[in-house]
């Protein structure tokens, strides 16, 4: 397997052991009333606990770990990203951590907030124009001026190692799991899970889960090859808006079972639900899992699965953009959760 | 004790074996950044994730089984009340539970959501004016006509035993706790968690929180007498309107050590820190306990408390009325929780 594909189950296992010291064991929670309304018991993997807000601390954190242990000066001299998002924010605090700066490439168009939080946690912003060539361009030039390293938010090997740990800590957690659902875009996370559970348990089903509107994964597999989304996606889901590249399409393409799409309305929908079921505050995005478990086409192709984990990928809403927000119109009868 | 006020810790031992089958035993979380903020440790007890989302399935079900095992005929006929917020849900819930009908008095003027969702629960609904006269007569009907029994919300000595079931699971869950803030409204839940821990641990301290807005629990301290709200109050923290009582008065009188007022804003600010730094949707009452332990009066008057506990009373929260929540203008750097 490690000559087929970017990692192997060791690159995740030598993650954990890279990562444990600084990264939560995120609990796995369960609500009644969200088993009753999917017909099957989920177990909930809380990644919007995490340090940073997101799982994506594990893959930064594992590669900036890895970068020092490989740079023969001790330390890179600076890492450089051009996600504005969750990955941009765990690079940052990754780096931190480490005592490396970090500077992220940011379009000037971005919203303000986003700004302000990449500042907050402490990295410099590089503007660009909004083409993905200024970017492109910008970041390179970055990376010369600084001598820094590139940490790719879902191709870099070590980060999809990193994201795999994920899987490691659920198989402990939930021995009974038969199958895992997982938000993807560039599908880092996807695919290190993908790895995990296929070497330690391969009976365990993974799917992909994705907007209908950014399908690139569904469409590759469908195709049988790698096949990116043509524009921009628009979709509420922000953090799975990257298409799946060079290195994780491998995977996907032999390790994950299924990949499901969803509507917008779905996302929302299922968004909301953990919202007010579980009063848990995940993002859009988190909530693409559990829509896609909720979707009648999940129904009808996988009755025979009966312990699914679903991975709330992460809690970064911004809470003054919730104009989409549907007052509930028949409540369920209650709400509960346990650890 | 037992003379002098309305319940013993003999209650509250009890309600917590009447009632442990039935809720969850919630968890405790923490967060890194919100005891930077605080400048203390900060434990938040989740009663968000209680049953019918607040803790008022506590009180609720200890009282509507302590009926059963004192009716002669097995069952009462009905239990009714007029609450429509936690109480009724949680009072509906635990008669479902037992098989009892539910009545709830709401004004024809309540918000369309709520009583949508206390039909959801399954309670029949019955309409007043809104005024307390209306009300109280339209009860006194609904009690007569059903020959049902009023559990009122926070004056029964059952439902004050209870909640004080949240104190006896803090104890063993943080043994080094120093401190209880609980918001207080009607003061059910204050006056159990402070029979339970000055029976227990009386060197621990029990501090009431409460808006500034609707500051009767303040005021009949500073007076030494029972000082309701002269008005019904104005505060975002709506599920502590109300003024305590009789029952509950004479054991804050004695065994709640202070109490802390807070505005508007600092429930605004101490909600919205926990949605976006713990992930965690509690609902503006929710908040008023962190309010207090952030506000400058804490801060000066408590020097020597170290670990408190913050009771999460709630997250039964109306997403379509978050017009208050303001951007973030200097997000903290990080967000970490551990259970």
């Amino acid at each position: 397997m490690c000559a087929q594909y970017c990692i192997s189950f060791a690159d995740v296992e030598k993650a954990h052991v890279n990562i444990r010291d600084s990264v939560h064991l995120t609990p796995v929670l369960t609500s009644s009333i969200l088993n009753q309304i999917a017909g099957r018991s989920l177990f909930f993997k809380c990644e919007l606990f995490q340090k940073t807000g997101s799982f994506k601390i594990r893959g930064a954190l594992n590669a900036i770990r890895g970068l020092i242990s490989d740079t023969l000066e001790g330390k890179p001299k600076a890492v450089v990203t051009h996600s504005s998002g969750n990955h941009g924010q765990a690079l940052t605090y990754a780096a931190k951590l480490e005592g490396i700066p970090a500077y992220i490439v940011v379009p000037q168009t971005a919203p303000n907030c986003k700004k302000l939080a990449i500042q907050a946690y402490g990295a410099s912003i590089v503007y660009s124009e909004q083409s993905d060539e200024s970017r492109e361009k910008v970041t390179q030039r970055i990376l010369q001026e600084t001598e820094g390293i590139l940490v790719h938010p879902n191709q870099e090997p070590a980060v999809i190692a990193g994201q795999g740990t994920i899987a490691l800590e659920v198989l402990n957690q939930v021995p009974l799991v038969d199958a895992f659902v997982v938000p993807v875009g560039g599908g880092g996370m996807v695919a290190g899970i993908a790895i995990t559970i296929k070497a330690l348990k391969p009976s365990v089903k993974v799917y992909a889960a994705e907007p209908l509107n950014a399908d690139d994964c569904y469409q590759s597999k469908m195709k049988g090859e790698l096949t990116p989304n043509l524009h921009p996606p628009e979709t509420i889901a922000d953090g799975v808006r990257s298409s799946i590249g060079l290195n994780t399409w491998p995977i996907i393409r032999d390790l994950v079972d299924d990949v499901f799409t969803v509507t917008e309305d779905e996302i929302k929908y299922a968004t909301q639900l953990v919202w007010e079921r579980m009063k848990l505050l995940i993002e859009p995005t988190a909530g693409v899992g559990l829509a896609a478990v909720l979707s009648q086409h999940f129904q009808t192709v996988c009755p025979e699965v009966k312990n699914i984990c679903i991975i709330l990928s992460g809690g970064n809403v911004d809470l003054t953009s919730l104009n989409w927000v549907k007052q509930d119109e028949r409540p369920a009868p209650y709400q509960t959760i346990s650890v």
